[in-house]
Parts: structure tokens; C-alpha cells; sequence
């Protein structure tokens, strides 16, 4: 199997407390796309500028990953700049500068379009819709999303719920959404939508795991010290996805391995800047986390009796 | 086995977005000993007032808690006014009064001096300490704070936690106490000051065990509502440590399976104000909650092969 990714490609500089790093490769087509390819291959669909490092195409390549979709076009590459405080499940955006991101309109080359999966990161939810008309029935479309078309562009983005099959949102995008201050009736508010599953992600204290099955509640890693927390998010998605496709099945088990390897991933990516962690990756490793996962979080049955 | 509890006994006035509710049963010591008693036999000590309703009393009599060591004397019984919005993590303290509870000095009858296990609610460390030197040397301690003695008496906490086996915290005292914004890096600071045991609680978030063994991820339960949070700490506790002392073994298993008690009794108090939802709780459908709790957390080990 394979996915088909469209978002963002971004040059990030990120101040944490741990140290500052400029111009580094970050957006989250490219978190996803790196994070799924340990587990299947990758399309990826995004757009860059002229001055994109020639580099970082070269590092996605390397992975295995499908780059023809990457349009180049006249301009400068999206920039992000971001700090964290102590706090590091909140960034601060200095500036965003959108740069050819700003009209970025996807163009799907012709042996993408029949992607079993497809991966809609976050961008404008118009522009996810029309990239879901563009391709030949997928078997499993997951989308992402962000606050600001919660707050600009809601009615497209309810649209674009009821089409999937998985929306994956932050705990405060949730509550945001669904007016519910409750990430539990969140939730169910939101499978209530259309998709048969839908993920909130809690940053540094897990996720949870929303069907017809019931709520899986996937524990946090237990990690010393977060140094970047930037693109944790899509490395989750890119870890839970990417297991979904390679598994080509989708019931409450596999969902639930899935969550725990998109954790296992986000765990890694948050250990340095960039996708420094994840580069010197390999399966082994993530095997050996998840198993790490399972020893951190099991309990046996209670000794009580009646 | 038995628990003795020392902390505090209270009438409260709590405001939630769910209702208000005025000089109900509350304090430490009482949700601790109310929580503890489904899995043990418990001896309470602490102090109230000639106002002190007998209802209440009975109500403790009758879950079969000794009530000999609650002191009555002149003056009022403590009241804690407090209000919590949104954000249920966080009460805000309208008034405290502490009436009788300012001059509280434990005295511990004599047949209580032998109880295997000790639970030292969060009073003032140094009477916290007191207790320890008039009992016989038991089995296990464990000790709970505030952060008003993280601030004022700083130097007595740290005294007690070198000589108890567990000690408990939530995680914004955690982080106070050991000036550690990483909640594992507080942990295993805390360790290190002496006790065996550490448990953070975080919530809604669930619970951090640390040992020599490792760490232990207890994950929340999903509640869809809690209406009132008040005494949560204090009723995980209540099930921590009374399941710990019905099994009578000290163990990283019996640990873990003591941290989904104390969470599943949490679980309960906060669905209703003061102990209303503990009264008419059993054994049975705290098993169910137990069991319910696993099927939440549950996942297999990954189908990946290298």
C-alpha cells in the first residue's frame, strides 16, 4: 500500500530553552512523510521555493519517499519562526511567512491518484475537499487540520469531516470545534460528524482514541526532557497512519497499535530539533520503544474479590 | 491489616458549572478514609468541632471506619470555601477557616499505635513527622502535601520525605517542589531524597509511579463529566494505599494495580459532590471500573518484523 500526503513544507527557526536553530526543514507534509516512511511508502504533494535546499529533497529521497509532487515554483519557501517556554506544549509563532505557500494549490501527479490511503495535513480545508475530488476512491482518507479554520472557514471544514474516514485533532483544537470543554464528549461529538474514528491528541499526556468500539486511551511516553516539540504532532499522524497502510486493515486493534506507534514516533522527534532524531531512526528502535510503552503502561487484573 | 489516616476533616462549600453545594462533608482525612475503607479497615485521627454533625460521623461508623481517634472540641469545625470553573484541575479557594483544625495536635490512641500502615495526609510536616515518632515502627509510610509547606517549610517536607516509603504529589507541587519543569525529572529528584515510591498525580491526565523498577503510566479514565473535583487526590489515595494494605505485599505489580485502584476511586468521587458518589459504591463495581479501565488501555504488541 501506500500514502498520498498533501501540506506544508516549511523552513522552521524554533528557539526552545535548550537552544535555537535557524532556517532548519520543517512542515507538516514533511514530519508526516518522514515518520510514515518506517512503516510504507510515500507521495508527498506541497510546494516549495526556489531557494529550497537542495539537501532536504535529497534527505526525503533518501527514506524512500516519492518527491515528484513537491512543486517548485518562483519565490521564497515557506518560513516559520517559533519559541517555547517552559511550557512546551504551547508554541509562540513569531512570524509566519507564507511565501509560495500562500497560493498553494495542489496538483496531484497522475500515479498518485490511486493512493490506498491518503493524508489531508493541515491546510484549508477547500483545498483538502478538492484534493478528495481529485483522486480515485481512496480506502482510508485521515485528515488533520489547525484553529485558524476552526475560527475562518468552519463550514468547509464540517464539510470536509463528514468525508473522512479519521480526523485528527489537538485537545484544544477539539474543544474549540465542538464548543465542549470535556475532550470526552469532544469526541463523541465529533464521530457524531461522520468518520468512523476520530484521535485528540494531548501533547505530552498521550491521546485518545475515539469509534463505535468504545475510547482507547493511549498513555504518554514517559520522556526526561522534550527539547523541540515541533512537528510532534504530524510525526504522530505519520507514525499512525503509516502503520494503518502497511497493515492495510482497519479495526479496533490495528487503530490501537497504530496510536501507540504515532506515539512512539512523536516520542522520538521531540528528543532533538528538526528531524535530527528521527534521521539516525531505524525499526529496531521503534520496536524496541514500543515494547518500552507496553512494560510503562501494563497492569494486571485486580486481586479483589467479592 | 489497618490504616491509620492523620489530615483533616471539613465542611466545604464548593461551586462547579454543575451546582453548589454548602458545608458538605470534606477534609483529608475523610475522603481518604471513606475511599480506603472498600479495601481495608481504617482509623481515623483528626479534630472537628462541637458543630460537627453526627450524621457525618455515623456516616463514617458505618463503612466501618474507627472514629475513636476524631477529637471533638470546643469551637468550630474547619470550612473551606472554594469555586472551580472550566478548568476542573484548578480550585480556586474562596476562604478557609480553619477554626479548630489552626491548633490541631494529633493524639493517637493507643491501640492505633501498631496499625501496619500509615498514611499521613497533608497537614503541617512537622506534626506530619510527630506522628511517625509516636507510633510503632510500621510496615509502610506514605505521605501526602501542600504547596503551602513546599513554601513555607520547605526544610520539614524534606526531612519527611527521607523518612516515608512512598510520597505522593500532584504534579504542579511536583514541579514546585524540585524546581524540575519535566514531571519524570521531579520524579526521580524525589526518589532520590529517600522514599521507595513516588506517585505524581496529573488529573485528568492519570498517574506516574517511580521506583527502582521504572516507571509505571497509569492512564485517566474517560469521563465524560466530573462534576466536582474536590477530594480526588485524596480518594485516589484512599484506593492506593488501602489496596496496598489489603494484599499486605509491597511489589512493582501490586503497585501498579494499586495506582488503577486509586484512579478508579477517583473516577467515582468526582462524579458527584462531597462523598455522595462513594456512598453507594461496592466491591463489584469497583472491579467493573477496574476491568473497564484495562479494556480502555489495552493494545497487543505491534505486528512489525524487521
Amino acid at each position: 500500500m501506500s500514502i498520498l500526503v498533501v501540506g506544508s513544507i516549511a523552513l522552521d527557526s524554533i528557539k526552545t530553552p535548550f537552544g535555537e536553530k535557524k532556517e532548519v526543514l520543517g512542515g507538516s507534509a514533511t514530519y508526516f512523510s518522514y515518520s510514515a516512511s518506517f512503516f510504507t511508502d510515500v507521495k508527498m504533494v506541497g510546494v516549495v521555493g526556489k531557494d529550497f535546499p537542495e539537501e532536504h529533497t535529497a534527505l526525503l529521497k533518501a527514506r524512500g519517499i516519492d518527491t515528484k509532487g513537491i512543486e517548485v515554483t518562483d519565490g521564497k519557501t515557506f518560513r516559520w519562526i517559533g519559541e517555547y517556554e517552559f511550557d512546551m506544549n504551547v508554541a509562540q509563532t513569531k512570524a509566519t511567512h507564507l511565501n509560495v505557500f500562500e497560493n498553494f494549490y495542489p496538483k496531484i501527479p497522475d500515479d498518485y491518484k490511486k493512493c490506498g490511503t491518503i493524508f489531508l495535513a493541515n491546510i484549508d480545508p477547500g483545498l483538502q475537499l478538492d484534493v478528495l475530488n481529485k483522486v480515485d476512491k481512496p480506502n482510508l482518507v485521515v485528515c488533520d487540520t489547525m484553529n485558524l479554520w476552526i475560527e475562518i472557514k468552519k463550514k468547509s471544514l464540517e464539510k470536509l469531516i463528514s468525508k473522512v474516514d479519521i480526523i485528527i485533532m489537538n485537545d484544544s483544537e477539539a474543544r474549540e470545534f465542538t464548543e465542549e470543554a470535556s475532550l470526552i464528549k469532544a469526541g463523541i461529538r465529533l464521530l457524531k460528524m461522520g468518520p468512523k474514528y476520530c484521535v485528540i491528541k494531548k501533547g505530552e499526556h498521550g491521546a485518545l482514541l475515539f469509534s463505535d468500539h468504545g475510547i482507547f486511551s493511549a498513555p504518554s511516553y514517559p520522556l526526561e526532557t522534550v527539547y523541540d516539540p515541533t512537528g510532534a504532532g504530524d510525526t504522530f499522524a505519520g507514525g499512525f497512519v503509516g502503520y494503518i497502510d502497511r497493515l492495510n486493515k482497519i479495526d479496533d486493534q490495528t487503530l490501537r497499535q497504530a496510536m501507540i506507534c504515532g506515539s512512539v514516533m512523536a516520542s522520538f522527534n521531540v528528543e532533538d530539533f528538526s528531524l535530527e532524531r528521527l534521521k539516525s531512526l531505524n525499526l529496531n528502535a521503534i520496536i524496541s520503544r514500543y515494547k518500552e510503552f507496553k512494560k510503562f503502561s501494563h497492569f494486571e487484573e485486580p486481586e479483589l474479590s467479592l
